[in-house]
């Protein structure tokens, strides 16, 4: 084949219009309108990230060597916190988060500081704690009943403590030996057990990613993974219930970690945190999936015996007295609301999941307002594919069809490296069960079909690029597949997935990470993405118009302070 | 949106639907005809992946933490050829090579071996030789004119060898400190300086992968990476011309390091071991890179006085040779030819790429059967952009058409991480430009239009699996583009690119990365991709029709062998 061109005018009209056409399906394409404003903020920003693309991140760190810009979240955290481009986008409204797990939303510390305050908590230790053995030695940490509250006055540092012996959780910290870091020590031990560190993000050992290969996958360091794994997943499931699943260990030891996030006490304080904190990001409603998986979780008194509807209770009382406390300070227009996605595990046999859909249904019936879907989490590549559940979950909508509700599938499909694996595989079941919005499907790039599909039945992806990052299925953001379903026109959300475990709370991290690791992206696609996670949401259309009209005000605020940061002093 | 399923059985019918349009567009899809022989081999083949992907890939092993199938060539290599799946695939016919540069298509050996043959070699280092330097100091080796030879009897390891005195390389050899290994630790030490080792593979430093964004890219470590960097890039340096191109360090360097392989003696020897290694790994045809960067080559007689048209006329002879070699060993069938994609670096100015197309020319009407296509080599990420040539680029398609030659652009372009880099944009200009094929296509899949342009246009992308794994493109197979450019029904070649460097010789080792990471890719696919190499290539019609028919007698043979090696014991 030879070129058509004589003309170097000619060719540069040509080249111009295969590069608009190319990019013509995007959501930021040309033909989305653009107001002045926007075109000159969209310029400071490029401008902002060109420069501290160079110097910050082409330049010289004493802690991170060869930094870039989209490099690991969790070794380039610090360095992104100095830029002014992240200053600017923690000011940006998000507009809705749409893809989190409601058990890895709340940041470590908070939850400590909330556990310390009910007397019920109590800590354990399988030895005696030394310098030699703090690094290894995980808590265990559990709310007891009154009767089994213990009155022992040992430290978990102290020579003599019986291993596995309770010690009341705020006497273990007041007591924690002081060449440990006293309660600070204390603290460290806990809160390290709960979040990923540098070490740990970049060894992380994503067992069975991509499933049917039956292997460790796409581990980076070759050297230090062994003896990371088995802690470090221990470690996640103190806090994690989603993530690793029941599979991992035994169904007793899962449930016995998980107890600190499943005590009522802290329940409301704990979602009201969320909200708190998702809302002083920018974020303006929520759209959280719980684990239902628990069928009761642990009161007050101790007992495990508080029902899913009971749960459902505290967190519309809590959602309530959120919204009046923002409306007492005039605030009411930067959140519009809360609901839930049901959940349970991928692990459960399809009896126990007809079991779940009925409960579903029920809470469905009590609190309409709040479930508005329904997702089977954990691990994709090594628990049951979706096609295992799918007869079970075709029955579930007739159900619904019958009763005259409607709680869609909003379904986890695709958070893989396989080619073809179950995993992989998941994707079409998503799409022929008619989910509303598919959760990462991370491997939908490979599947032309499926991305038409998407595009044309409207199908959001609920990206979240920090958590695939650090889960290692891209090594940074440059290999992330978000630019090809971009350039696709598929409705996209930026989402941060586990917060709390991955350290990138709120939304800010993630679209920072997406905007620097492009020369595509700019402020308008910024703009779509935050838009259409409204525009994708289940929201009634009276709801979503109103939520889109807030958003849009504040977008038009956002604009005009980079137009006027844009005139000061950079970083750099 | 509901899903319209209400039976079962309706739903895993659609389903089915589904998955073949999904993977309707792929070469290997269920039109394109399979024999009953070739579905039983595919079947075995899949079944042996399967279980050493378990039982190799999934065991423990000593060297190997957390191996897995697809995981980095370097680290994985010793476990590859272990594999019966390996043994089996070295005797596939691959048909042609369409991506390699031919100053790194030979091992280290034996062009260590070949140079200590020849007198004119001479190699000197920056200071004496000892245990404590000798990981650090780079060997220079260079054909020297006999006025220049030295009869020093000083051993570079001994304590008073004056720092960058040239010694004759032989005597250099055996005059090598025992205690540094003697003659073999010269060899290692000179080896060790052409090719990647483990430690550097997974720490290499992809300087400026992607492009505008200036910075250092996908780094695994962030540990070692700044020592090794510098250091490899000069090592590399002592093969590779194309590969880090002369603005990595200053000119007349650049041409000082590359000597070793630029001298006309090791020239012929050269290009023969190419092609009988190429032969022996099962490749029938050859289309190579020739950096003609460098206006001369050093003669026998240590003059840098030998011009291109010399070059191609040692080609030739050494071409025909082998050939004759082949014949006489009744083996002809095995062999089509050699071609020479005429190459020079994307460094250079406007005026002097004019020079290298009237070069490419003059060399093109004298060798009509050598010269088929035209490539600007280097890295794309700190070089120039196409566009910066397209006019001149234009004008020398132009010029072909007055004078009725035709020498087709075969570009690298999106040899990138970058999203609307200068590298990934470079795709645009390679398919405006009328390219016959992409050379890499890394970025290929963000592109929705260029994906279309090139399945209409049939323009095949060269894909180098190993190449951009080792290069840090990607992690490991899992996480390649190759399986999106093949769902989307492009046409592609596997190539080995840099295979003296990177230590996948032949095509056996590209064919099996490939394969061990998807699930869905099996012997038909395998099929298509070599077959496609052939119809790919520039042969004319006939030479083409001939190649292909020769090819798939081969191919029914290796049928067979697969049949036979399934009743056979495996690898465990």
């Amino acid at each position: 084949m030879s070129s058509q061109f004589t003309d170097f005018t000619h060719y540069k009209q040509e080249r111009t219009a295969l590069i608009d056409h190319d990019r013509s399906l995007r959501r930021d394409n040309s033909e989305s309108k653009v107001s002045p404003a926007e075109a000159r903020a969209d310029a400071i920003l490029r401008a902002l990230r060109e420069k501290e693309n160079s110097c910050v991140w082409g330049a010289d760190h004493e802690d991170v060597l060869h930094p870039f810009p989209g490099m690991g979240f969790l070794t380039g955290r610090d360095m992104i916190l100095q830029t002014k481009l992240f200053k600017i986008l923690a000011k940006m409204p998000k507009g809705a988060l749409l893809h989190a797990h409601l058990d890895a939303t709340v940041n470590a510390e908070f939850v400590l500081k909330l556990a310390l305050e009910q007397p019920a908590f109590h800590v354990r230790a399988v030895e005696s704690l030394s310098a030699l053995n703090i690094s290894k030695i995980l808590p265990e940490i559990k709310a007891l009943p009154q009767e089994l509250f213990t009155h022992s006055d040992l430290s978990l540092t102290d020579l003599s403590y019986m291993p596995s012996t309770w010690v009341s959780l705020k006497k273990a910290r007041e007591t924690f030996d002081p060449a440990l870091g006293g309660p600070e020590g204390f603290d460290k031990w806990v809160v390290d057990a709960m979040t990923l560190e540098v070490a740990e993000g970049k060894s992380i050992i994503s067992k069975g990613v991509i499933g049917g290969l039956t292997s460790a996958a796409a581990t980076l360091s070759h050297s230090t993974v062994d003896e990371v794994a088995s802690e470090h997943i221990h470690r996640l499931l103190i806090t994690n219930t989603h993530r690793f699943g029941k599979n991992s260990i035994k169904h007793s030891e899962f449930l016995q970690h998980v107890s600190l996030l499943t005590f009522t006490p802290l329940w409301e304080p704990y979602i009201y945190e969320f909200l708190r904190s998702s809302v002083e990001d920018g974020i303006s409603y929520v759209e959280v999936r719980v684990n239902f998986f628990p069928k009761y979780m642990v009161g007050g008194d101790g007992q495990e015996n508080v029902p899913h509807s009971a749960w459902l209770k505290s967190f519309d009382d809590t959602l309530n007295r959120f919204k009046a406390d923002l409306k007492q300070q005039g605030r009411e227009d930067e959140f519009i609301g809360a609901r839930i996605i049901y959940s349970t595990v991928r692990s459960i046999s399809v009896e126990e999941l007809d079991w779940f859909c009925e409960d579903c249904i029920a809470l469905k019936k009590e609190f309409p307002h709040l479930i508005v879907g329904f997702d089977l989490v954990g691990p994709e590549n090594t628990l049951k594919p979706l096609i295992y559940y799918a007869e079970s979950l075709l029955r579930f909508r007739e159900r619904q069809k019958e009763l005259g509700l409607d709680i869609p599938f909003i379904l986890h499909a695709g958070e893989t490296l396989g080619d073809g694996t179950e995993a992989d595989v998941n994707l079409y079941d998503a799409i022929l069960l008619g989910t509303l919005r598919i959760g990462h499907g991370f491997s939908l790039i490979k599947h032309p079909k499926l991305m038409e599909m998407c595009r044309e039945r409207n199908i959001l992806i609920e990206v979240c690029p920090i958590s695939n990052e650090i889960l290692r299925l891209t090594s940074s953001m440059l290999m992330h597949p978000l630019p090809t379903l971009m350039n696709n026109g598929l409705p996209v959300a930026l989402c941060s997935d586990d917060p709390a475990m991955f350290g990138n709370m709120g939304l800010s991290f993630d679209f920072y990470q997406v905007l620097v690791a492009s020369q595509v992206t700019g402020l308008i696609a910024l703009r779509e993405l935050a838009r259409d996670s409204l525009k994708y949401s289940t929201l009634e259309p009276s709801e979503k118009q109103r939520a889109i009209g807030a958003w849009e005000k504040r977008w038009e605020k956002f604009v005009e302070y980079i137009l006027l940061e844009g005139g000061k002093e950079g970083t750099c």
